[in-house]
């Protein structure tokens, strides 16, 4: 069928069942979703259950939008007219893609007004609907500019939301009924994550990161199966960890043109972590893959999903993330193809313990046929030690390396990690278990903090109650301090005894460097990790017992700090973890693939589900396809 | 290296070995072969090991040609000019690929002339090279056209085979070293063979067939991995049954340009037998995938090769031939990858035992890591009786039913077991062991026949001896008629007590159902099945027990005749054999896929080839992709 008559069979069936008196002047696709645009949006609103309604019957995801949206800056002094001063709005964000205007306020509770009367003001004066947050207590430049940047190329998006809505609502075209998975990457091996996922219709790459400490790791992304690129219907992220979406923006430049679907955490985290992948990797002299350009064609093009929303991506493959446990906004990606026919979910990293910061994995699916299942502690002796005795260990570390004067560097991911030890530390020096010194973050670990604090839906619901209910927020307490510049990054280095929080996690270049420069030559200092350190990099050769390493190309750097691993910190499943996880998978899937793991890892664990579980086990190699159906 | 830089180089090596006095003009890649344009052909054949010791010294497969060769017509004049009448010329065909006349004579001797006089002064009139065969008995017309044809497009065919050459000379290019192989055929069931070998540097099709009984049974061939079709460095044919080459011609319709290697037989054979397909597809009012336009295409960028003869078809792959004993020209294709890196030998269809026509497969290779291996006997229970057994129930059930005044129909394939069944019912009848009644073959037995013996060389040792040295060539005995005609048909059907050797080997058209028609519904006639019966074929059907089949659209077939199987005239490998050859492979490779048999059948063998060899076995499924190294 035409696309233009099976939207107007659409808008048919939709004024069937939209009450008299409410006008639909027109139904178009837009990305995944299936937009109705109305004179009467606030009449449609009052209609509680009308679009869950549409939604269900129709089986589409719906979005009712005015057809006369007020300019952004107009509506802007207009809401800023409605609300009094002392709500203290901070920023608004419209987003043409949802007609939906995000207004930032110190006090939400002003901007809403008793019984909702303000917004229900602010709503008939323009056309947007208004949403109201908390203002982030740290601001994260990130987020601002992204939303600028969306705000500014807001007609390109949405000729381009537009094309793509008609591209996934195609008709199907083959009589065939298969679906694959090729491996392109992270397979006997951790980073480098890239899956392809394709059926007779569809081509869907699950990640497309790079490989921490290989001079050229990139996914096999040559290989005919994946090209042209702009056949590709859509790119998948798990999660925003630079082994999973380091290399999204190149595949802008070499052809693709489709959407990038991720969580809007990992969106944010993504593109922070993109930017500053470019800086490291152009001076390191190597040759850099893309530009600052194409990450904006990659903001260009996303599409952000919540948790547990089922959106159609292709003709024959729907998508749902659900909560990974892992970082910020990390989700496993569960596709459901055809008519009910197969599913898939990529768990991407996961943990599936809770953490200070997030709860645990999801194991409860509607469907589940195969799960390809990250196995970074796959291996029968990796049993990680409980976060009580993680952070216990911490803490003895810490008064050890203070009260002998030294000074104490824990390299970490900008991006989850970090934010797991400083929370960890905070609460230490709160409940004086530790003394209360200072706590430096370098490297973007600030800045991906303030992402944490933009979306705090994220979060477990034990700190969410923390911040706003008990009104705490960990992450602003005084011990944290920024350092922003090489002066400051020189005072630290000869300032008191203290903590460093810098990245990079595994030494493969960062701030960390320097600091390792200048204090591992001294016995009194310490150097913790305190995440995974992937065969290849500095990190994992100190691990080793290397009492040399390189500094860049003409430097050594002299270890004579003591080096310490607390393991516990990970935000991945243990091996025990990762067997509970399996177990309580419902329902339990047909077919299991061990990747993102070493070899004898992945091998270790398929083997072992296979053994106790009796379900069939892959552990793949790169390049290969498996049929699933 | 530029291909001019390399070719240079070439000659001044080539130069630098040659004796003074002969003069190298020029060097250039042909195909897989360097060939060498001289003024001193003669001069250069005198120098007995130079060719030899080039071919070793530079690596490749080296041809000699002089630069002017006599144009065809009058060389052929000239050549009869010197031979006496008495030698009985009846053809010669003029190769441009070789500079090489066959001259086809009925006394060769004399053309050969004593100690080789005769040949020599061919030689010095005119530049080609004469090589002598004996006539062949029957003449087939499909070799003397695809000679014709080859003739009439020779420059066309050398610019092809000069850009092939450079092709394949080309440099490599990539960092990577893989081995992979797709299946995109013929897993888990018998037919549409097609798999993909490929590497960072080449891609190679290893067959590309129909599959028998169904009418839809293309392997999948629209998959990224195999597009665009122009990617593909060449096609190799391992034997001319259609569930191997049906399709090859349909390739150059949709964009493959690339030559298609295969040993003379199984080209002559493969011709007829496409041409005979577009006939049967046509008649059955299906859409014709190709025409005989690209069956010429397929003529023309053919390339042949002789069992042993060790071959570059892309920069890192070569190919080598040997014996598959199946049918005629059958071979097992072994590829070298790399700098001795992997081997990997696909059976195609194979015989480990010894036939009335063809020695057993080769179980012997220099190096062996992976072998895809045919499975259609490959279950538990698919041993079959000897050859000895399996005559003597042939003969017993030939006695009954001409006793009894019935007539038998032997539905075979024109190629393989039709000769085979011919052979022992002429012995049956030289050593009185079966009446003598006519031996009526339909279809294109005759023509299958006549390129067996085109090519003797390919026929097992006591065949070839009974033919030449004791001068009694069983296919000309005088008990068999060809059928040619409707009105002999008829005859045939009319007639006394005979036995009917016809096609389509499993009953899905071809003249056996006009035969089965009009013979089934009596009693005392008998329908012997000698060969596999795929699933889905009529064939098939009878062998269930099915009482009617359709004949067409409308018409029922009544089966009252006695239904015979005489299983052991396979020309496949039965269980033991397929085990027996797996032992004695030399050396054991690391790795085997069953492939080629129902998916019981296969699933079985990989698994029991495990049990007893501890080799590691997969029997993989359509469109799933293996990584080999």
């Amino acid at each position: 069928m035409l696309i233009e008559d099976r939207l107007k069979e659409l808008k048919e069936k939709i004024n069937a069942k939209v009450p008299a008196g409410i006008n639909v002047s027109e139904v178009e696709f837009e990305g995944p979703e299936l937009v109705i645009y109305t004179d009467d949006p606030k009449k449609f609103a009052d209609e509680a259950d009308l679009i869950k309604v549409l939604a269900r019957d129709l089986r589409k995801r719906i979005v009712v939008r005015p057809n006369v949206l007020e300019d952004p800056e107009i509506a802007a002094t207009k809401i800023k007219a409605v609300v009094s001063e002392g709500a203290g709005i901070t920023d608004m964000f419209f987003d043409p893609d949802t007609g939906e205007v995000l207004i930032e306020a110190e006090k939400p509770g002003v901007v809403i007004g008793k019984n909702g009367t303000t917004l229900r003001d602010i709503t008939k004066e323009i056309g947007w609907t208004p949403k109201v947050v908390r203002t982030p207590p740290i601001e994260s430049s990130t987020v601002k500019q992204t939303r600028q940047f969306l705000r500014a190329v807001k007609d390109e998006r949405k000729a381009f939301l537009r094309s793509i809505g008609r591209r996934i609502h195609r008709d199907l075209t083959s009589k065939d009924k298969w679906v694959r998975v090729t491996t392109l990457g992270c397979c006997r091996e951790v980073g480098r994550a890239a899956f392809l996922l394709s059926t007779p219709e569809s081509k869907i790459l699950i990640d497309c990161g790079d490989k921490p400490g290989s001079s050229d790791g990139f996914p096999y992304l040559y290989v005919p199966e994946i090209f042209p690129l702009k056949s590709l219907d859509a790119v998948v992220l798990t999660h925003a960890h630079l082994d999973h979406c380091a290399l999204v923006p190149m595949l802008y430049k070499y052809g693709f043109e489709g959407p990038v679907y991720s969580t809007p955490a990992t969106r944010d985290l993504a593109v922070m972590l993109q930017l500053d992948y470019l800086d490291v990797v152009a001076n390191e002299v190597n040759q850099v893959p893309y530009s600052s350009k194409e990450v904006q064609e990659y903001i260009k093009r996303s599409i952000t999903l919540n948790y547990g929303s089922v959106t159609d991506i292709a003709p024959d493959i729907k998508l749902t993330y659900h909560n990974a446990g892992h970082i910020l906004g990390s989700a496993i990606a569960h596709f459901h193809i055809g008519d009910g026919q197969y599913n898939i979910a990529f768990t991407g990293d996961f943990n599936y313990g809770k953490t200070r910061l997030f709860g645990p994995a999801t194991s409860q699916f509607p469907r589940l046929e195969a799960v390809f299942m990250e196995s970074t502690y796959g291996g029968s002796e990796d049993n990680q030690p409980s976060k009580n005795d993680a952070e216990s260990r911490l803490y003895e570390i810490v008064n050890e390396t203070i009260n002998r004067g030294g000074k104490i560097i824990i390299p970490a991911f900008a991006v989850g990690r970090s934010q797991e030890v400083m929370l960890a530390l905070e609460e230490g020096m709160r409940l004086e278990k530790i003394p209360k010194v200072k706590v430096y973050l370098d490297g973007m670990i600030k800045e991906a903090t303030a992402i944490h604090t933009t979306y705090p839906e994220y979060l477990n619901p034990d700190l969410r109650k923390q911040i706003f209910q008990e009104g705490m927020n960990p992450f602003l307490s005084e011990c944290f301090v920024q350092v922003d510049s090489p002066k400051i990054r020189e005072e630290v280095i000869g300032s008191d005894p203290c903590i460093i929080i810098t990245t990079s996690g595994m030494l493969n270049g960062g701030p960390v460097m320097e600091y390792l420069y200048a204090l591992a030559p001294y016995e009194k200092n310490t150097l913790i990790f305190v995440g995974y350190q992937a065969d290849g990099t500095i990190g994992r050769r100190i691990q080793k017992g290397w009492k040399e390493v390189p500094m860049g190309r003409r430097e050594t750097i002299v270890l004579n700090l003591q080096i310490e691993t607390v393991d516990g910190f990970s935000g991945h499943s243990d091996r025990r973890q990762l067997m509970a996880y399996v177990n309580h998978l419902n329902p339990r899937p047909e077919k299991i693939f061990t990747i993102h793991g070493d070899e004898k890892n992945t091998i270790d664990l398929a083997s072992s589900i296979y053994k106790r579980f009796r379900i069939e086990t892959h552990s793949p190699k790169n390049l290969e396809t498996y049929r699933m159906l």
